[in-house]
């Protein structure tokens, strides 16, 4: 397999290979973490510089389409289930549980019923299994933008987060072009649009002529993503996955019953998901049914139902996290290189 | 005392009749939050607007002075205690208690040392009790700008704090002045620096001229602060606390023991602190006498102590509210004017 994979960044190599040895990974990861408080290394100094031009980019990009930030929420009485395996983080407020936002998901349909063009940076919290330590991609604690977009289809949106990553590669490149090359061996420049597009399906097709049996429904694991991933130079989209593998928020198309229209972005080289977004449900009845569908208690999401009782606009937008994204700008080798106080599943540290 | 509150706003004086009668207050505001959802008023929707103008300001303003700005920390295992009667939120982190921050000011020392000039748009939870239902100045969830200036006196922060201020209100009035006036009938204008400042004894002489004994060594109450903000049509600060009413992390003036080299900047009309700031202590043994002085546990610090074993950078720092700071741009009767989804103590809402 590892022969085909001709794409993986030299740094995504370097992961694989220092997670081969788990209790070797485990000890680095926990000197690195516990000492976090100590920024010496230039390597880290530029990484936050070039951190907050990639969160100055994605606000003059998303301002100049007539999109509004709003400052999200932190906590609330519910939050996103969706998220693969995590366990929410919860307070006591005034003797009732509230979750820390794992996303803010029903918040940016509120506020794009409201405002139509929205975007947050929004502060999120998933308690991720152990086994995410070992995957370079999961941090506890990270920062997502979050957008949203009254009466837009899944297609716009794709094409938004297309303009959104070049404008930050253009910004980034123009600033620190020198250090980038220098200090994180990287270059990069502007990927030709549209990015290509591959169904759901045809995902599974490609995994099972590398010899890999994803089950149809379920979501698509960081393994495979991963993989995937590394057999492209250029950003793409994976589209319509199935009812099922998503959260309820996700619109099933209409007209093909049992497919979301909804999609994620991936990094090439093996950087794995950028991005996932959707259409979403937006009628009361529907989206009871799909919570019901998927275990979740109609009581916890009392505000968001409510809500929707009274009606709210259709809409579609995604979320990109910060630190994947600034993992593979600068070519690091997992996210808790992009972030100077990392949260890792079950290890402590700042 | 009410004739001589001359400068107090319109919007102030009715939050003051409000609250004199409590019941019908909370009935309002329990109301106004269990349907906070639903935006449909036009003055939220340009509060909102407006808010994106002035975190848009701040941001030019800083980075324009050489601040970088850094994602701030969401969770951790120590936050700033030094919340006036307010209680921290706590989440089990894989079997320990982590805090959701009430504030990162330990973290801001952190990222100073590292890099000079920085800040954080910061999330911010404090479980306020439930007597700051009534002042119009509490939020439970809210963001700071939380700024930190390696090497830099309070006098200095205190500038930048006057300049910061009046860029916001250039910019709000360059881009809102018509509606500002026409929805909020607030007009605004740059105000002349420097600012008044104040020493923490003479606010004590004002307050017993108007026939209140404030006890010396004590912070100053938000009613006091108010009354104090309602006599001034011009912002301005009151400096020098004494030890033992602020957090261990302000710094006891070498040259003036039992006096902090600190800050708190108030707004004019009534409406009360904006900021909060200081230099900070930054010497090992010199914390670790402050927090067992003020009966902190030091083993929850330990990271942190831990820091300043190996040294750090002194520095000055402020933090200033976001939701405050558009409650008097747009002169509000509340900070949960200024919020699309206002948490306030022991009230549900999404």
């Amino acid at each position: 397999m590892e022969t085909k994979l001709l794409k993986i960044h030299e740094s995504v190599r370097e992961l694989r290979k220092l997670r081969s040895d788990k209790e070797k990974y485990l000890k680095l990861l926990e000197s690195k973490l516990s000492k976090s408080y100590r920024i010496k290394d230039e390597k880290t100094k530029t990484m936050i510089r070039i951190q907050a031009t990639i969160l100055s980019a994605i606000r003059e990009y998303l301002d100049s389409k007539g999109f509004v930030e709003i400052l999200p929420p932190i906590i609330g009485p519910a939050s996103d289930p969706g998220i693969r395996g995590a366990r929410q983080a919860v307070i006591d407020f005034y003797g009732r549980p509230y979750k820390v936002m794992s996303s803010a998901i029903l918040y940016k349909q509120m506020m794009a019923t409201a405002l139509k063009k929205i975007y947050f940076v929004s502060p999120n919290i998933r308690l991720e299994p152990l086994e995410t330590i070992y995957t370079g991609r999961h941090l506890v604690e990270f920062f997502q933008v979050d957008i949203e977009w009254a009466r837009a289809t899944y297609f716009q949106v794709m094409s938004l987060a297309e303009g959104l990553l070049n404008h930050v590669i253009k910004r980034v490149t123009e600033e620190h072009q020198k250090t980038l090359e220098e200090l994180f061996h990287r270059s990069l420049s502007i990927f030709p649009t549209p990015f290509k597009k591959y169904s759901y399906i045809e995902v599974l097709k490609i995994l099972k002529d590398l010899g890999i049996e994803a089950k149809y429904g379920e979501e698509i694991s960081w393994e495979c993503e991963e993989l995937i991933s590394a057999l492209h130079d250029r950003p793409f989209f994976i589209i319509d996955y199935p009812l099922g593998s998503r959260g309820f928020y996700d619109l099933e198309d209409p007209e093909r019953p049992g497919i979301l229209r909804d999609f994620d972005m991936l990094y090439p080289e093996g950087f794995g998901e950028a991005i996932s977004g959707a259409e979403r449900e937006y009628q009361y009845h529907r989206v009871a049914k799909r919570m019901l569908d998927s275990g979740e208690k109609l009581e916890e999401y009392s505000w968001y139902l409510n809500m929707l009782k009274e009606g709210i606009e259709p809409s579609a937008g995604f979320g990109i996290g910060v630190e994947r994204l600034t993992r593979f700008i600068c070519g690091l080798r997992a996210v808790w290189e992009a972030r100077p106080y990392p949260k890792v599943a079950g290890l402590f540290s700042p």
